[in-house]
């Protein structure tokens, strides 16, 4: 297969679609991106990066980041996360607040918001920095030391994340926070407002796709482990478009509202696209074509 | 690998767990059944069929007629049911009335009640006799023409199924019906009692492990139809267990409240377990502990 | 107080009105009603009879029965009925199946639709024949022997009646229906299909203004049962407007799609308005301004 | 009627259920306080205040406060409230996120904590002293200078908040706030911390009694406005037993956790029962069954 040539097709292909959809605009540092950027890039398990577009162009991370913070509480032994957050499809919008007080407080998975914010919690408690953990192993994995976070983003949120103060605050209501709301937040928000480009991303991922081995070929996660978070992706990754993403696209995947989406061929590659215009379910539009492309004319799905 | 030492290993180390749980007892006929028996088969994908323990014993197989019906629709071209059903986990319990409510009359998915009625509903339409064509169908697929329904389960469920009939009628409210209520109902619970052995389900299901070739080696389904089927089934096919299913066991599968469960590896095989007792997620216990030993023998998962 | 005067003014005032908002049609009978229609009719509570407008024409008076069927119900010793139906305002839309399942087949209040089938499942129980119960009781009440089912409108209610069977269903579902589902549907149809006018409601309801004593002098309801009844009324007779009429009316009061309301003022007198064409919240728009200026006009408010 | 003797009895004949049900014990301060205390006292319209068991004795007024600065909105023209608030009953427990998640930031009504918080909101905007507003009115009313709040009680609402922290949130996200979500809740947690008697509150309410008239003879709200309150009081007062309230007690009524109950008889008197034992739905229980026994002893209802 020529993966580079197969790239720049899909990238063609989607061209049509760029600027459908709506950029992400809740706070100002989002909304301001151009839409009809695309870029994609796939990292090979056993080796070598190709892209294609805007794929060395960094943007904010978002949820995408939820992954990696999840990743990094199992490996350090975190079990006792299961505990305290479901790993079943939410059903609902993926802010809901209204699963949180039927379910006492437990969230009903890892990616939506409030179980995010739980997972930052415990990675804060073993760490005394969720923020910087997250972003040291984004760096080490992606092997670009320059990666970092857009302050003025992660402030906008602040300002603006009254619905995600709102959860945490429930949260703590039920006793499901070690560390202070504010805390929790601060370090939540630095996570989400990573940027990096879809190469970054993709290599930042690769573990995911060979059995947990990172970049320095060192076991980040065991294979049972790194399986189980594929799992979780595949059903709770994509807000309450799950299904349709399993569906369409067949792979494990986790979107975020900068318009990015990271998804697993497990045991071939990670890939990574990008495009910021969303469809109403919150994910992007184009890359979510570019995706249905892209298993399409591999063949690649784990179905 | 030795097939039947394996499956032979694995219903030593489930039999521990025989009896723990409960056995469904909503209607008379289910609930007579002894608890503490246990079956798997194996059908390989190119061939040859394994099984240990109880695999030849008919068993009333309940919602896993679910996906067969939603095959035979699909394979007749009746693309128009994704119009009528969504196929996004549900979240809630699998005969929730709530979302039908909160979303106009479109079931979440094919595989809870509602969404099962709708596609008999729509097979009624196309065949003029839904419950037979999906008997003929598992007939068929499994070679064993002596596959029937026990009536006295069937007419068991119509005595106590006024939640199913509830059901049927505000799917009928929203005009997502084309036949009477009485006659979906009839067809439904038709095709829901069906006795089968894991060996019959694991040869009518081994199709979704072959892109869709069924035993006559004709294609039932396009290789993108059935790709579509099985990841359905990973999201929504052990009610809302769904996320645990798939972080425990890594497959495609989906189960029935008389204790079986089919699971799909592709390319290799399908499997068929049966324990009549369930865990409070409605799925048996000891059918899902038997296939978590399976995937973690033969390192076979999706992700 | 020259009430005749008072109800000349009233009819005239809400002239303008008529004709805003919507009659009811989701069955043919009841929508093909002329919407500008309008009649009050006041029965004082130590005789007398007022009324303008089409005061004497007949309609259907739908949900106002289920204040007649609770009155028998309580009446006739059927305290059992406070186990099987709560009597909290619903807080969502009056037909709504929702809060059935969350709170285990328990009607919030009687005069929800799932409320007033478990009372005409009582009364049928104590009768042997609910709708002929209400229906000889709403004549002796209001003295006329003419008062009638419109059968039209009951057959019609029972084709169209999916929505109602599949509250019906629930009920049996929850082991809270001692009658069969057809039989409780039959007679719950009957008696919202009575058609009486403003006057024959007036009288059949006087007896709520004055401390349950009915048209023959008899003691129908003891003075607690019956202000029991008025503040079941007030908190639970407008579907899910309660709080807005008490606001804006201040009376105990029931309100059925037919475009009638009756109220009470206590110790005073009973009133019956009617006029077809409904608000969002399914109350009569001209009825509710009428109530509002009558009391606005007298003083007469429980308040 | 000998008001004396009847207020006596009533206290007799409740201290068999003194210290039945739970003291509110979520913070610290509230859990303190001795369960088997009991007062009663009725301030009637026309003047004169009679009392029995611990009249005298402050407690914590807690809910029972956003009566009074639902009052103060109103009488300085505040009608623009009724945009920011529904005036319909819950019917789901009072501190619930859910409505406000469904309803679009927009709380059911102004007893709810959501609603009380835009009601202290919007008196915060009028006033620049939403705490102290209220403060003041009840020292005028009660004709008590020395009444005032426990701060430890509103500090520690504070440091345990986190539920009403989260709905304050959760309103900002909405828009619903015009003041930081910080000073909002600090007023909110000042007006529910202020300690007050029986006789206190009876001679604070006496306004609603007589048609919005004040201690100064003053017309603090229009007869019509007055009615509203007492109409929302009875429709919402009891949170999710508001119901079951008007149907035992059947007058206008607001709880608090404190134990303390203001009942008004419109044209009569003003009430207040307290004892700090809780009935599961948050309201006094002994309170309940005291003003149930007054009304059935002076047949004193609405209805």
């Amino acid at each position: 297969m020529d993966m580079q040539a197969l790239l720049d097709d899909i990238a063609e292909a989607v061209a049509p679609k760029l600027g459908e959809g709506r950029v992400a605009d809740y706070i100002p540092g989002l909304g301001r991106v151009d839409a009809e950027q695309f870029g994609i890039a796939v990292a090979m398990a056993d080796g070598g990066v190709y892209g294609s577009g805007d794929w060395r162009r960094p943007f904010s991370i978002q949820s995408i980041s939820k992954v990696f913070s999840l990743a990094l509480v199992l490996s350090s032994g975190g079990v006792r996360i299961w505990q305290r957050v479901f790993r079943e499809p939410s059903g609902t919008p993926f802010n809901s607040l209204v699963q949180l007080e039927h379910e006492n407080g437990i969230p009903r998975n890892p990616f939506i918001n409030a179980g995010a914010l739980v997972v930052t919690d415990q990675l804060q408690t073993m760490t005394g920095d969720a923020g910087g953990a997250v972003r040291d192993f984004l760096r080490r994995e992606s092997e670009n030391p320059t990666i970092g976070v857009n302050q003025t983003v992660a402030d906008s949120e602040a300002a603006h994340g009254h619905r995600n103060s709102a959860m945490a605050h429930m949260l703590a209501s039920y006793d499901n926070l070690d560390n202070p709301v504010e805390t929790v937040l601060e370090h939540y928000f630095s996570h989400c407002a990573m940027e990096m480009s879809c190469q970054d991303l993709a290599l930042a991922g690769r573990f995911l796709s060979r059995n947990g081995v990172g970049a320095s070929g060192r076991q980040l996660l065991t294979p049972s482990q790194n399986k189980r978070i594929n799992a979780v992706m595949l059903t709770c990754g994509t807000y309450d478009a799950a299904g349709e993403f399993a569906y369409r696209v067949g792979l494990p995947g986790k979107s975020g509202v900068g318009g990015g989406i990271i998804a697993v061929v497990p045991g071939r590659c990670t890939i990574c696209v990008w495009s910021p215009a969303l469809s109403l379910s919150g994910n992007s539009l184009a890359g979510v074509a570019a995706l249905d492309e892209f298993t399409t004319r591999t063949g690649w799905s784990v179905f």
